[in-house]
Order: structure tokens, then sequence, then C-alpha cells
């Protein structure tokens, strides 16, 4: 597997030479979906996604044929630090469940029409404990950025990143504090099922972390309290827009990941929708810091592109209504 | 077509009559959900969903293999209180549309594997309009009742009804008002676009409508103020009950509907989810009313069963997750 970069440097320089949404099929599919033979606007935010998805397809009439679901996994050192209520060699034995379709993502992805593709990263080798020192070096954190762009099908048509990784909620809490300040335990929940006690540790860890680390940004904050999952959602996010591939965001721990893009270049998630907010409690947070409407809140905490990937079926619609629909001259219908 | 009532009073006693959930399987499918590969909960309202369906349907392990999207058309005579953005032959028009694939619905359904059925009802025989005398006798509104009664297929096992009538959010508005109280102006929106004035043109036909006919109540409510395919959406609902079919409610209009059920028989829409809330300003205080927590706010305001046929995919992904996914110990997953 190669990528486009080697260093930080490089894969921020990609960042910022990516591609923008195509402007004359915005235009064309604005045009088209003002002669859709229904009120103006009376699909709501249907209208909205299908012409947002048209212009970076390149196409006023855009289709939906080949989504691709992706679950990375990955170990995090700060489970030392008790931040978890399940053990960490879940994360390998949920990769099974994911290899042998029994995992939630499989279901899912299924129902959506979509491709999975399951990486696990260096299970072996948890990252470092970010109390302690960097969670990656950056030789580490850029091969992980590179494992997520290699996993992105380039005949793909939308793309929806997962993960799963014991203790990566608290790594995900420590994303979100640095690059956007308050108290630790604003950014903490509980996971896949923390006490009170639990989550008064989990803020302590963050705090630590944050404080240790001096409170990093962009690419940094996803090398010093990421994972090896975080990163690899991040490259394949940006993979995906230099493929001009739509993104839907899953919950909380993706959402941190993608921050660190915006975080490092400005405007580097335009590619990207929120598939929908999440029971963890500070998700909604960070969506509203990149400004991102959630398409679904449906109080799902699973994680694995889970959220994302019901949400597949929110954008197909629209494409669905937008390309398939008649005009008002073509079915002979009164516009009013 | 034959129905299994002939009056409105045979009709209410199948209400009374109907059957509940299958409390064995409900429980088969509490246990199931406590079982599978996830965190307790971890699939928010997706759980809540899946194990709802499976009470339904007799079976702690349900599918959904035939999902029934029906759209009943019908035309009102209160449009000659100038009511509505869009004349009223656009009805018979969106008909065609429907016939010729050419519509939202028709996408819709296409995308979420449902069947689509199109019930035209007495088009070139408008309602009465309300503000002068009822919308229906007890012949007519029975005689639509009975279509959506039949409209059913047996064989399917969920259902979407939706809707097409030019000034058909002011009988629901009409509705709405009768069985909650209020102002008119509090349950009126501005259906496919009207202005300011419109606005208040269609507060006062509601309010006359309502004082006419003494605030009716139940099907009474259906009878004076509501139109042919409201009566038949309220008929196709009863129907799915007595089969045990669930269903999804789609907006304002169809809402109105099914409240009259609700208001002659509680417990009648306990087979009901909602699919979404609408921009329609009511539509949310009409759920409210109803004790129903809608699964998608898209901000779409279309009617067709629109809405409901995009949360035909959100129920499908919850049973798909509930009945296809590993257990703990199918899985060999660690459970906290």
């Amino acid at each position: 597997m190669t990528a486009d970069f080697t260093t930080l440097a490089e894969f921020q320089a990609l960042l910022a030479a990516a591609p923008s949404a195509d402007q004359k099929a915005l235009g064309e599919a604005q045009e088209r979906n003002s002669q859709l033979t229904k009120p103006p606007g009376a699909l709501g935010r249907l209208e909205d996604l299908a012409i947002w998805y048209g212009s970076w397809r390149g196409t006023g009439r855009p289709a939906i044929e080949a989504p691709q679901v992706i679950v990375f996994a990955g170990n995090h050192g700060v489970t030392a630090q008790g931040v978890s209520a399940f053990p960490a060699e879940v994360t390998e034995q949920m990769v099974l469940n994911f290899q042998h379709g029994g995992a939630a993502i499989n279901q899912l992805a299924k129902a959506a029409g979509a491709t999975l593709d399951v990486v696990a990263l260096e299970l072996d080798t948890p990252t470092a404990d970010f109390t302690q020192t960097a969670a990656m070096s950056e030789a580490e954190v850029v091969v992980a950025l590179a494992a997520g762009w290699s996993a992105v099908n380039v005949q793909s048509d939308l793309l929806v990143v997962g993960e799963m990784g014991i203790g990566n909620t608290t790594s995900a809490a420590a994303i979100a504090n640095t690059l956007y300040g308050g108290d630790a335990a604003d950014w903490v929940g509980r996971g896949t099922g923390v006490d009170d006690a639990g989550l008064a540790n989990k803020a302590r860890v963050v705090a630590e972390g944050v404080a240790l680390h001096g409170t990093p940004q962009g690419l940094d904050a996803l090398r010093t309290l990421g994972g090896r999952e975080l990163a690899a959602m991040a490259g394949a996010i940006a993979r995906a827009r230099s493929l001009s591939i739509p993104v839907i965001m899953d919950g909380f721990i993706c959402t941190a990941a993608a921050a660190t893009l915006q975080s490092a270049a400005a405007g580097a998630l335009d590619h990207v929708v929120a598939g929908h907010v999440s029971a963890e409690a500070a998700h909604g947070a960070v969506l509203a810091q990149l400004g991102k409407e959630p398409l679904l809140s449906l109080g799902m905490r699973l994680g694995e592109g889970s959220g994302a990937a019901v949400a597949i079926n929110i954008l197909k619609s629209a494409v669905a209504c937008h390309s398939g629909m008649a005009t008002f001259a073509e079915a002979g219908v009164s516009d009013g």
C-alpha cells in the first residue's frame, strides 16, 4: 500500500490543494431541482443533499451506485488508565465479528446497499498512553493516515468511515478539548457505558493529555491524542476529497477525527455531511463547531459507522428523487 | 370492493375490537436484543423499533420483506374558499404523474423496496365545502373508509399511507383544531405555499368549519371536516391494525386523519410510528398530542407518503440489525 505522502507536512499540503465542488454541476442541479413536480422546497433537506451531492460528483443528475463503508480498528494505550467499560481485547473480538458478518455494521451496510471493508491496524501494538507521551510518532500517524488513504475504493461514489477501538471515546474527547477549549468534563461521555466515577476518570485523563501536549491543533492533535483508527478515518476522508467522493460522517469519534482535518485546513470537510448526532454527550457540540447539521437523531452510540450507514439511505432517497422525478413540463402538471 | 363495515358505528366497533401486540413475541424480541453484540442500548431507537415491530408481527426475530405504500387522492370543495396556492386540477395531474412514475413517492417507494399503489377517489366529485355543510355524508365517508380498508395488501408486512389533494392541509388543520382546541391560527400552515393573506384566510375557513359543525370529535371530525383521501388513510390504518401490520405515518394530513382514529378509540394507533415531522407548522403539535416521536426531521412538506417512505429505511435498518446480528455467545465477544 502506498499513499501520496510520507510526512505530515506532505499530507497537510494535499489537504490545502484538495478539489472544490463543481460550480457548473451545482448550477445544473439547482436548475433541475426547480423544475421537479413538487412545490418549491417541499422535499426539504433532501433537495439540498441531492444538489450538494451532484456538485461533488460533477453532474446535475447524479446517481449513487457504489457506496463504500470502511471500518478501521485500533487499540489504545490510554486504556491503562481504566477509561472503558469493556476490556481491550474486545477490539479484536469485534474485528472477527465484522469479518464473520455478525455486527450491526454488517447488517446496516447491506441494508444500505454498501460494500463493507474492515481494516485492523496493528491491534497487537496499541498506541502509547497519551497521558504519558504522544499517542503516535510522526512515522506512526503517517502510516495510519496512509492506511485510510489507501483503503478508499476509487470506484466508489459515497464513503462512510467507522471505527472500533476500546478506549477511543477518550481519545476523541481529548481531541475535541484541545481543538475547542473548555473543560475536559465538557467533552467526555459514557462511551460504551462507564459509571459516574468512570466519567470523572475520563475527564482527568483528557485534561492530563491536553495539558501534557500543550493543546495541540490540527494534525498534531491527531498524532498526540488520537489513535490509529482515528488517523485512518482522517486519511480516508482526505482521500475521498481528492477523488471528489462525498462522505457521510458517523458519530463522536469519527467526527473528532474529521475535526482535525478542518483544524488543519479550513474547508477540508466541505465534501462531508453529518449522518447523525449520537447519544455520546459531546457529539452535538463538535458538530456545531464544524457547522454540520446531522441528518438523523436516533440516540445511537455504537460507532462502527452505524449511524452514517443508516444515513446512506437518506442520501440515496434524496438523489433518487432529484434524478428520477419528472419535471412539470414532462408530467404536464401546473406549477402553481 | 367490500369492507367489513357498512356504517360508521360498525367501523367504530372494529376499532374497539382491534388486536393488540403479541406479548410473548415482545418478550422474545427484548431477550434477543439484550444478547446482541453491542453495548446495551447502543443502537438507540433502532432497538425500540425492532422490538415494537416484532411484537406486532408476532415474532422475536422479524423481517421486513413486503412494505406497501398507498397514495390516496381526493378533491376538496373547500378550495372554493381560496385556500391553496395550486389549482384543484393539480390533484388529477399528480395522480397521472404517480401512475407514470414521475413523482417523488415513486422514487422513494422504489428506494425503500416498497410497492406503490395509487387510489384516486372520485376526483370529479369533490367533497362539500365544509364551511357550508358537512364535507361528507355518512354514506360517503363509509365508502372512502372502505376504499382505504380494501386497498391494504393482506400479504404486506409494513404499510405507509400518503395523500394528494389540493386543499387538504386546510381540512387537516380543521380536524386538529376540532380535536385539540386552541385557535384556528394555531393549526394552519402554508401548505404548498400560500402567503400571509392566504394563511389568514385558511384560519378563517378552519374557524368557520369547526364552529359550524360544533367541534366534532372522532369519526364525526373525519366526516364533517375531512376528505375522501383522509378517510381512506384512516380506513387503511385501521385495516392494517386488524391484520397486525405496523404502519409508518407520514406528515400533517396523514397524521390528522390518524388522529381521528385515536379520538374514536384510544390505542387505535399503537401499531403506528411517526415517520417524520414535517415543515407544516402544526404537525409537531399533532404528533405531541398523539405521543408520537418522529423518526426524521428533514424539513419535508410534500405529502404523498414521502416522509414515511424515507422512514421505511430506518425501520428496515432496525429490523436488519435485530434479526441479523450475532449474539455475544455466537461471536465469542466479551460482554463487558
